[in-house]
């Protein structure tokens, strides 16, 4: 996307349907811009030759060439604005109106219209259905909301505009202020990824935030969000996260809800720190705005007030933190300077009678120590201890040591003038301990993603026109299932199988056995029949001289079990020797927003009750594949649990970027499971598939 | 416990320790006694006339019969200071005097010599080491804290007295006030259950709200607590939930810290709620003292704005709530009066340009379903809409319908004087929707714990005189850990057991084998190996003309795995058709505060790794048996997940019953596995047994 500049910046703005007529959005709009904008303004509408005092002429031909144009005329003349605009040479349009994709089929294709236009003169378009945008360091407010932001480091985007209103009066009550606001509307051409890039390269803005309810272009968004998150923190609330709120938020929106676990997957690959709340939404970004990274997850507490200082140490035990353990240097000290009634361990507590010097001197102390990360200062209200001097000398210290600070001053009244010191020097106080430690956390998290290495996945060698033929094949059969007749599949994509062959007579069955070996196992095979084993459809341990039994009495109980189903065979496999071995599961869906997300887990008859599973929009590079591993719970099964000899890990992780390749090759494949995959110490072998492909 | 009127309403209150000093905790009591103290206030000190203009005499008998006696002389006179409460018959006394337990052994002698006194004279002693205490009807302000607290209906105790401190001038800054408030100190004599059992029969307390660091008398505060919370709310914070905080909570208190799994699973049978954060208990505390309580879990949200009702939506899908169903007069209510825009399915959308009636009307339809427990109002500021007359509405409308209703007005300073007017009327509003949803969720489960039914623990006919045996011989044999030997307990206790016995050499076990069947199991029995399986200590599905060689065979492995091992000899067991089985875990350990814990959980290797367990403090009952199943993850697979048969829960249930009768017959059993309890949909059989026993 081209430059926002114009559009955050303009010298000169055009509204279009200026009006004076109170209560209407566009004089709303035209006042909220006269009432603050450094630039100039000038009104479009043939009605008026002025509107609230500024020019209104005719067309936008001859509002002498602004760089922002403000639509609010009806929906059915707006594209003819936005059109008018490309042609006189505007760069950026915000499209107030409404009454777009989010009314129905009518206003879709209105909406259509509208992106085409856009995309025509390569317009960059806020909206349609947008309360606006503001910008405070000129004194842009092109909303019709009712108040002007405060001038801060905050840039923040929202899905919803009434989200905007409420936030922008609850922020200027608490000081928060923002550079960029934007209400996205319907994001028929600007959208997430758009104002993550243009923020990006912003030095205004130190932090981007912002309320979805949908991502379109997932894929991308990673992308982008993963370049732009290496220096600048984003932040987002992304709301439909429940079953219930994913409904709410397509009723809401008509956002199509992508998977809650595709968002989940594709937000962490992207680096942004997800937060579930507003307040955790501005706790983090505040946190993130003012202070800086710590070099370590560290934290040490500095307390007058032990069970306080407890239930920090609960949070900081729920968080990924952990509490500094002190060099020998900074306990002698802690022993030489406080009561011996006091705790020189973390947290420290230097006691009820402490005042402002012993408070400073130990919070001097800590963040001495190269142990310490960060620090909390946490204290209630005594006879003896003056709060307002206790901001000034945190404040001091905080910038004195460079390490982050977060401060918890427990009261009420007698806190509000600290409260408001430690604010203007960017310490956020808070009553409740565990919001304090949850704030220094979300700069633990995001030091992390700093951190992190994006390897760029594998390329591995593979027989894509083997596999492209098995598709075809199924595809001729009209079936759009595939079950463990086509593990020739995971074979040209080089993921382990046993020797084996699907037959559809009970003497071919005999004969791939005899070449297999001892003992074989024996599946029926048939799209139909999801769960084999549930029916009695899997055999184990099969003799060679049963071998046709076995075929026949495969055959009846799939008949039993469904008459009409289409056999396909019975797959003779080669039995492995699976009792060091764990079985795990390797899957993909195809997301609509993300496309596709694969899976990795616990696998076997534990898939689906214990659902220990996680997900990542593929493709995945090694580091990615390895953390899907580490999230698992069962990971320590892999890893030897229980005097197990541990299984080959690096042979899941290869199986995992194995299957990402075949999935991102082959769009056609829409879902995908590997159930089991049983990794032993010897490697990694698929001993089922079932895969669907889109007809 | 005795009656705590006098200690709360006193008429007449005795300082001991009272003086003029400035800065002293002396003066700080009897100065803000003076305060506001509706009663008499004396002074006992032989160093003065009067103290701050009250009469001051030399010892507590010339104090003329005080109700109470506040003690705040030095830690070695306070004793004798006690006893002079007893002999003069005060009733009541609060130690604020510090130096006891907290400081270490000597200290924790004085507490003995404390208890002993108030013991004997059968006082009310709240402390040592207290701030004090406060009642608000009688402007009782016994602490030596900076503020008064305001009058309400919260009744509050602390096991930290800086959080009193802290929490009061916050409260009174937020308009939250108290009935009593207490310093626990260091709980010498009355304790969180005396507390909660006073406080359950006065009928100014609405809500009881505590901070603890741990609970010396676990299963006493279950009982006490269990009937407590029938009628009076119970919200505490307990601390030092997570390994850092406990260790915390353990220097801070000197108190002994029982388990977290402990604390949770007796909390939890308590019918108390916990909070997690301060802010969650003040949420908490203050729904539950103002509205009533809903009919079901279910809740509407009307809203002016989309996109904060999908974040609320989130919020009650991560919560018990659910999104009420309206019924199909609601809904043709909704499509009548809502602009074609809106939403009438729950979260109710109104649209942006909602006023007053039109908020109003919708809450009034929502509220009048039958299908809808309670109701948050969600809004964001328009130009159209009145907060405070969306405030007047909102607060009758809930007296109304006598349903809870919650507030999110979102926004700053144009919601302060609406948001004083709710909470006036008892209905906290709060910035972020998901606070709103979580103080509706308390009520919801406050409604389910006034709903439990606690049944009495089953009686089973059991053969206790064969435990005792069992037992006993293990002691002759001078080994605390008993394994698959003792199987005979469970029998004993009536657990099904495979049959089977142990052997000392390979003849009798033949012999055993040739009684039991075609094929047996056979395992290593001693005490030092924990994991038999892992070192082959057990062999499955041995032949008849196997058992010999399998005996010497299992005889080496144990031998090499460990040299100096205790060999018992061999278990020869049944062997059972465990196919259609799953293998759990009940077992036992002893928590120093609360006694006797079950466990019970997925078994076999996934119980360590998974860590699919739950817990009870025995006794329990069969509803209380019946949750801990319930509570897995794992509980699927015992149902029949995967087209599998059901197994007997029945069968289940009644073992942890027996398991629970057991260990609460027996208290030198300090733990108990019964690993693997293999449940199939004939029963459950106990397999292997691991308990150590206390010598």
């Amino acid at each position: 996307m081209g430059d926002l500049t114009g559009l955050f910046s303009p010298d000169r703005i055009a509204v279009i349907g200026a009006t004076p007529r109170d209560g209407s959005v566009g004089h709303a709009i035209t006042s909220n811009l006269l009432a603050s904008f450094d630039g100039e303004v000038v009104g479009v509408n043939p009605n008026y030759e002025a509107v609230l005092g500024v020019d209104c002429v005719d067309s936008l031909g001859e509002a002498g060439d602004p760089d922002l144009a403000v639509v609010v005329v009806p929906p059915d003349i707006a594209i003819a604005a936005v059109r008018e605009a490309g042609e006189s040479g505007v760069k950026n349009v915000v499209v107030i109106t409404a009454g777009f994709a989010e009314t129905g089929s009518e206003g879709a294709t209105r909406e259509r219209e509208l992106r085409e236009a856009a995309r025509e003169y390569d317009l960059n378009l806020v909206g349609p259905n947008s309360l606006g945008v503001m910008s405070t360091p000129v004194g842009l407010n092109a909303t019709f909301g009712p108040d002007d932001a405060l001038d801060g480091n905050l840039s923040f985007m929202s899905q919803s505009g009434a989200f905007i209103t409420a936030v922008v009066d609850w922020a200027n009550d608490q000081g928060i202020g923002f550079k960029d606001v934007v209400s996205l509307g319907n994001k028929a051409v600007l959208d997430e990824g758009d104002f993550v890039e243009a923020w990006n390269r912003d030095e205004e803005t130190d932090v981007i935030i912002g309320y979805l309810e949908g991502i379109d272009e997932g894929r991308e968004f990673i992308e982008t969000a993963r370049e732009v998150t290496r220096n600048t923190p984003v932040v987002l609330v992304k709301s439909g996260r429940t079953d219930a709120g994913a409904q709410a938020a397509s009723s809401h929106t008509g956002t199509i809800a992508g998977s809650e676990r595709a968002y989940e997957a594709g937000l962490e690959q992207a680096g942004v720190l997800r937060a579930e709340s507003v307040q955790e939404l501005f706790d983090s970004a505040q946190m993130l705005a003012n202070q800086p990274l710590p070099d370590s997850e560290t934290v040490a507490v500095i307390t007058n007030a032990g069970g306080p200082g407890v239930m920090s140490t609960d949070a900081v035990g729920d968080s990924r933190l952990s509490m500094a353990a002190f060099s020998e240097g900074t306990l002698e000290s802690f022993r030489e300077s406080l009561p011996a009634e006091g705790n020189v361990y973390n947290p420290v507590d230097i006691v009820g009678d402490a005042d402002v010097e012993r408070f400073a001197g130990a919070l001097d102390t800590a963040l001495g120590d190269p142990n310490v990360g960060m620090a909390l200062v946490l204290s209630a209200p005594t006879a003896v201890l003056d709060y307002e001097e206790l901001a000034e000398a945190t404040v001091e210290l905080r910038e004195e040591h460079g390490k982050p600070v977060a401060a918890c001053f427990m009261g009420g009244e007698r806190v509000a003038p600290a409260a408001e010191l430690l604010r203007e020097a960017g310490i956020p106080n808070y009553f409740d301990p565990a919001r304090a430690v949850e704030s220094l956390d979300s700069l633990a998290e995001y030091r992390e993603i700093r951190g992190r290495e994006y390897d760029d996945p594998a390329e591995f060698d593979v027989d894509r026109e083997r596999v492209r033929e098995l598709l075809d094949r199924a595809d001729g059969r009209g079936d759009n299932r595939i079950g463990v007749e086509a593990m020739g599949i995971l074979e040209a994509y080089g993921i382990p199988i046993p020797a084996g062959e699907v037959v559809s007579d009970p003497a071919e069955a005999e004969r791939v056995a005899e070449k297999i070996g001892e003992a074989v196992v024996m599946k029926i095979v048939s799209p139909d029949i999801m769960h084999k084993s549930d029916i009695g459809g899997v055999k184990v341990g099969v003799a060679r001289e049963d071998v046709y039994d076995a075929y026949e009495d495969l055959v009846t109980r799939a008949r039993n079990y469904q008459p009409d189903a289409t056999l396909l065979g019975v797959q003779v496999q080669e039995m492995l020797d699976l009792d060091s071995g764990v079985e795990t599961i390797v899957g993909m869906n195809r997301d609509p927003q993300f496309g596709p997300l694969l899976l990795f887990g616990l696998g076997g008859i534990f898939v689906e009750t214990l659902e220990d599973v996680t997900f990542r929009v593929a493709p995945v590079g090694g580091s990615e594949a390895t953390a899907m591993i580490d999230e698992i719970d069962a990971a320590p099964l892999l890893r030897g649990a229980r005097g197990r000899e541990p299984v080959d890990e690096a042979s899941v992780i290869e199986t995992i970027q194995r299957l990402s390749q075949l999935v991102c090759d082959f769009p056609e494949i829409v879902e995908l499971d590997i159930n089991p995959l049983v990794v032993t110490p010897d490697g990694a072998t698929a001993i089922d598939i079932a895969l669907t492909v889109e007809q």
